[in-house]
Order: structure tokens, then sequence, then C-alpha cells
């Protein structure tokens, strides 16, 4: 991915005092508002957040800045990552994560309780159970929202640290062959990291067993978009071909036919035996949590890049923060 | 409300290093224990927080200094807005909200719970669902403790907040004519402002059903301290003439004659034909949460300062915070 | 207790910007990992913390460093102190206590939960419920751990505060005598402390009842390290030669014959009436919480230091944070 030109890089970061700005302001509801721009821009503020925190820890970028930090329902990875990214750029968090106890919360309609917390705060991070929850909110705030995973519907921070540690990782996005494997049709990773990775020059190979192929919308969408793909039941078909590949979990509870699930389930399960059939240089990411997937045995390759992945999304988070408080 | 002569007013919030004045070490219990002259005081501090808050968002005047935010029942707006109000200070914050799943606490008795977290802290927020519990808990301590509201008793940082809020928005207390709406006998922020506006030269407004009018204690409470009152079961009698509308809830479960529940309540749900017939500048507040009584097509009108009313909360509440370690 | 020599000093605290030190990236697991030398060590840091702590309230030493403070089982006490000690010291927290709640931890295996966690800060300190976590959690990071106690098994920091509270309170541990009294044998804190006791030149009383004995496998550590110690089911026999009384909670439950635990449980529980045979200068322990041991009449008897004890946790935690970040 080629770095823009310099007239519109960001200025440096601890002197950014400017409120502005691509995202100031703005929500981050979907990973469709994005062109590729925007996302070349995330990443390039990402990168300097790497920079920053590798040579100091934190810096005070937010500093007077007040994070609300709103889990209706608890997700240690996601709130504690928001967290540290606040943390590490001076910022404050008002964590938030009992709202299903509160007495007060009950019966509190969603948009009152928002509208409470953007009394406080400077920006407001929401989790919720309902899809649509966050563009619901958003619509009734005057500061910005980031969406932390709303039901079965977007979590576009998650599909950013995707493609981030990809970039990341290789360096490049373009011209790679990506394979995700396991459930391609309830995966809301899957989904969304698909949807981004239409804006960029690459082939991707989706490897699932029949009952949890990609479902008809998404094909319809990535068909639309130009983006190469083809669908397998068997890694072997494509993992030596294969720059990324991208592992989600395959749940017993998906299936109806227990023989179907104990016939497929130890052909997604990646071990260091399966690494000998991939490149040297091939990247193998999971969202996490991971149950079985892929075997501990795999970590300590140094192609095992899911830990790293975590890291990654604390760099994107921080610049999303950075950019909707305008400070990037 | 007049300021107080120059002399007394605090030193310039950054510079203040010294320790001391009104609050300094003080127990903020109950707002029985408040002069005019100190509501008149808190205010021009809080004044100040808000003037800070507006211009530069946190500052380091409470740098150093440990808030224990103990809650043993959850109430997300009190907690949230007492985290703000200390981290917009430059203090830090110790978050307690699982004191009910604590092995630890269970048979510790309050006194000992305090005290173990004055050890680590400079100053404790509490909230008990024990009435009496923040004097019972004061007694034992050398630090000072602010109620955050226990039980059926005393929440006098609301009663402050929801004064302070008519001060901001209309600019005096003296002078106003204010109407309290819905359940007055149950209703303890009702009780508690209508004890701080003795102080002033107000005449008050009760609206409620016969079934939920102002507790015969109260009434002669302010008998005895001639604040003019007049009741009412009809908000057509008195719209016209407030300048303050103080709307709370009037919960079904407070009738066991359905047949009543059913003939008033929607004479006290406020919507935009309701402020129609009431004064252009008048300031509609809420405690919160609401249920409905309040429409949400009332929002947007320009009278609706039940949101606003949370900010100032935080003013008050970082007020509150920097008096009572001595640095207001 | 000697100081050290000067050249063995750290640094003063406020410069301290050399990342080294005798704990530098090790993991704090167990009592049994350290020397003599390391408590006097941890000691003098703690002691300087304690300075900083009563001179400025917080100050900037662990700025820019990060604590994941991941308690899978609530301790208020714990976790409060390990924040504040974070707080104080100029660093931020990520506060992980809804473990049992997440779907994301469901089913993902600590070492998962401790390399993400990592990936977002600079240390982590666990709490679990199984003994043993600690030590495996730790194989897998590549950044500190401090266990801060994991089911039966240790807790290491109650450890070194029990024991610093006495050289804080008295000035030295050499030479005195120490009774430990109550539940002997499943008290986790009095086996660690003993443990400790066997560095230094002391006499031990354990007064329990039969039944709660020191187990037979403390015994013979405590015979093969030398460590002078007797038995005794009355307190009376040992209270006046006693500098340390450390109490702890005899249970009901551990007692089979109520009988038994109705004719022994008054004998454990101090009143002042104890206190006229004890030393004027002796100090009085409880690892908290009480219910019931120390008789509340007690608490303002100048040798009640059990809450100052607290307060000596937070100054040793300090201590241990910046020495595994290398900056004491």
């Amino acid at each position: 991915m080629a770095k823009p030109p310099k007239s519109e890089l960001p200025s440096h970061l601890p002197l950014g005092e400017k409120s502005e700005g691509r995202f100031y302001r703005k929500h981050i509801l979907s990973v469709k508002q994005f062109t590729r721009s925007d996302v070349e821009y995330i990443f390039t503020i990402a990168e300097e957040m790497r920079t920053m925190v590798e040579r100091v820890g934190t810096f005070d970028l937010l500093k007077g800045k007040v994070l609300a930090n709103l889990f209706y329902e608890p997700s240690t990875r996601t709130a504690s990552s928001f967290t540290a990214a606040m943390e590490r750029l001076g910022g404050s968090v008002i964590p938030i994560n009992e709202v299903r106890y509160s007495s007060v919360s009950k019966g509190e309609s969603l948009p009152d309780t928002v509208r409470t917390l953007e009394c406080y705060s400077d920006v407001i991070v929401l989790r919720h159970n309902e899809t649509g929850a966050a563009a619901t909110a958003a619509k009734y705030l005057r500061k910005p929202l980031i969406n932390a995973g709303d039901g079965a519907g977007e979590h576009p921070t998650q599909a950013l640290l995707d493609l981030f540690t990809i970039k990341e990782e290789i360096g490049t996005i373009d011209g790679l062959t990506i394979t995700m494997l396991g459930d391609l049709k309830y995966g809301r990773t899957v989904h969304s990291l698909s949807r981004l990775l239409q804006m960029f020059n690459v082939k991707v190979r989706y490897v699932s067993p029949e009952l949890l192929r990609v479902p008809e919308h998404l094909r319809e969408e990535l068909l639309a978009g130009n983006l190469p793909f083809s669908e397998h039941a068997n890694l072997d078909e494509v993992l030596a071909e294969s720059d990324v590949l991208y592992v989600t979990r395959v749940q017993k509870e998906r299936f109806t036919d227990m023989a179907e699930y104990e016939s497929v389930k130890d052909a997604y399960v990646i071990t260091p035996e399966t690494l000998t059939k991939a490149k040297e240089q091939m990247v193998l990411m999971h969202p996490l949590p991971r149950v079985g997937e892929i075997s501990m045995d795999v970590d300590a390759d140094p192609r095992a890049a899911y830990f790293r992945q975590m890291e990654y999304g604390m760099y994107v988070r921080m610049a999303l923060l950075a950019m909707v408080l305008g400070k990037a």
C-alpha cells in the first residue's frame, strides 16, 4: 500500500493541537462508510501510534479527553483494548460494564443513556447485543460514537484491525492471496473483512464445510464488487498459495447432523503439520478466542500472528480515537 | 444570586496549592448541613469548574489525589458522573462496583470496608442501599466521604445539581415559581430540592394525584420554614406561571386502584402540546431515568434541560471533590 | 534490619529513568522465590514509596506504563490496593473484574487470555481461584506477572505486606517474638508469613485449637529451617512476651463437633481486656476481613495496626510494580 504524498500526512502527533481531519466528530459505525483512501489514512495514523507506543509507551495526545466505554454485554478483549488505547493516549476512561444490573438503566432507553454519558465524556464506545444499536444511538449524539460490535451487525474496528495486521505483517495488501477458513456463514469478522478486501487487489479463498459456506447475500456483494474469490471444502487445495490464513471457529452447535460435524471438524484444525505445507512467510490469523481451531503447538511458529493481531488492534483503536477527536 | 465579595473568592484554580476552605476535610452527607451561603459558595466553585471544562476539558487541580468510588448498588449515572468529575480534575479513581459479589466483603462491616479504602485513597464516594449508611460510615473515617445516595435517605449531590441547574439556566433562583410534578410522596429528589429551596425567595407549586401528594412531615417542615407553596391536582392550574417544571415519574405500582392510575397517568405526561401553554423561557427538568413521563418529542425543545442537568451535575461534583480536598 | 550500603540503594525515584534492577522483568509468584536480601531490598523501596506518598500523594515513576488488573474472582481489597498502587505511581490500570461473565472468555484458556492482555499492557496482576494458576500463566508471558492470590496456593504480596507491617511498626524484625492465633491449619497467610520469618532471627508462637494446629508439612519445613517455634492452645501462655499478635479467623465450618467450637471460640476473640495483658508496644495484626475475631472496641487502641497494615500493603505493591518494570 503506497503511502499518501507528504502533504497529506498528519502533523507530528505530539504537536497536534488542532482539532480537525477526515473523521473529526464523525461516528465509526460500519466498514461500509470507508473508502480505500480512508482505510489507508487510518493505517498511516495507526502506524504512527505503533511507533509512539514502542518508543514511549504512552503520550499525551488526548490529555483532557474522556472516553465513556459503554458495554451492554461483556467483552473483556474489546473493552480492555479500547481502555488501553485511550490510556496510552493520555486520556481518561469511564468504564461502564454493569449496565445490565443497573436499576438506573432499567427501562431507560439507549438514546437517553448515551445522551447522559455524552454530558460527561468526549467520545463514546458502545458494545450492544442488538443489531443496529450503534446507528440508533449515534442519531441522538453530538459527540462521536465508535461501534464496538452490535449483535450480529457490525464490528468495524475488528475488521480494520484484521486488515491492519495483514498490512503490518506483510507490508502490503495488494497482490495477496487471502484464505478464510471455518464458519464463513455466521462469522461476522469474515464478512466485514471481505468487504474491506474488495477495495484492494487481492484473491480470496473461502474454505468451509458445505453447511457453513459464505451466505448468498455476501457472495452477490463480492461478485458485484469484482473481488476474485473461490470456494473450497478442503484447505489443501489452497494452502500452498495462501499469503494469509484467517481461521475462525466451527461451532458444533451449527450442525444438526453430528456425523457430519465429526467428519469435518478435524479438517479445520491447524497444527504444526498443517503449517509444513504453507508458505514460509504466511500469516496465520484468528480473531480469538480460539477453542481448539489452532493447536497451541503452533503458537511458537513465527507465522502465528494472532497475538500480534491483538496488539495491532490497540493501534487501530488509538488511531480512531485520535481521529474522531480531531487530534490526528 | 449575588457573588461573594472578591476577598472571599477562591484563588484561581490551577494555582490553588493551599489546602483549606469551608468544606476542607468535611463529609457531605445531607442537604440539611448547608446554609444558603454554603450553597452559593458551592455554586461559585461549580461555575468555575464549568468554565475550566469548557476551556480545557480537564485540568490538574486534584493531581495526586485518589477517589474510592464505592457503589454497593449499581448506579451507572451517578458512578459515571463522579468518575468523570474526578478524572477531569486530574485525579485517579478506584472503581468498586462489585461489592455484593466480593467474598472479601461478605460479612465485612461497612466501617471496616471504608476504613480499608481510606488507606488507599484521599476521598470516598459511597452509594448504599440502606438509609443512614453514609452517616454511619463517616463516623469511622478520617478522610472525607461524599454520600451518593443511601437508600430512601439522602442524595445531597442530586439536590445540589437540581438547584444548580435552575441557577445556570435562568441566572437566578430568587423570585422564581417552581413547579414539581408527579410522585411527590416517595420522590426523594423532590423532598431534598424542596428543602434547599427554603433558603431562597421562591414560590413552589406541587402537582400530583391525590394519592401521591407531599408527605405530611415535609408539609410541616415547609410551613415552619415559611416556603410559600400550594398543592394542585391539575398542571394547567400552574403551568403558565411556572419558571421551572420539575417532572418525576408516577409509578404504576404505587396505585392499588388501577382505574385511578389510568385516570391520572396521562395528565402527568409532558408532550409538545403541554409546552405550548408554558412560558417561552421555562426550564423543564427531570432527574432521569424517565420512562415515558416526558415524550421524546420534547427533547429538541430548547426548554428541555434534563440532559444539561446531567452535565451541571458533573460540575457540582467537581466542586464538592475539590472543596473537601481543600483545593477550591 | 540494617539498610544496605549506600552504593546498593536505588537511585532517587523521580529520576529513575533506567530500566534495570533485581526484579526487572521477573514474575512475582511465591514467597519461596525470595532471599532475605530480596526482602530487605523490597522493603527499602517500599519505604521510599511511603515517603513519596506521604509527601506528594502520587508521582510519575510509572507514567507511560499500563497494568492489566485481572481478577477471576472478586477481591475488593486486593484489586483496590493494586489499582491505587499503580495510580499513585502515575501509571494506568485496565480493570478486568468481569471475566466470569464474559462470553469472550468462555472456553478461552488462561494462557490465551493473559497473552492477549500482554498485548495491551506492561504488567499483569492475576487473581485466580485455582492453585498454580499464576505459575501456569507466567510460563506463557514475556511481560512480568504478579500473583495476587491463586486459590489455596500463594499470595506473596500479602505475606510481604504482613512482614513489612512488622518492620514499619517496630523498626526491626530480628529479635522479636511473633504470635499467630486462630486457624493455623488452613490460614494461607499464616503459612506464607511463617516461611518469610524463617529468614529472620525470631521466635514464633502458634496458638490454636487442637483441630486447627499448623499442618505437618509446615511444621517439618520450619524445623528444617531452624525457626524456633512452639505451639499452644491458650493465648495467655504467650501473650505477655509477644511483640506481634497476628490474629486469623476461626471458622465455625471447620468444626464437626459444635460443642468443641463453642468451647474454644471465645478464647480466640481479642477484646480490650485481652490487651491489658499485652506489651504496651505490641503490634496487633489481622489480614482482614475480620468477622468478630477482634472486637471493634479495640480499634482505637494504638496497638491495633490492621488498618495501617492495609496501607503498608499499598507501599509494598508500589515497590513490586516499580521493580518488575525496572524503575526502582
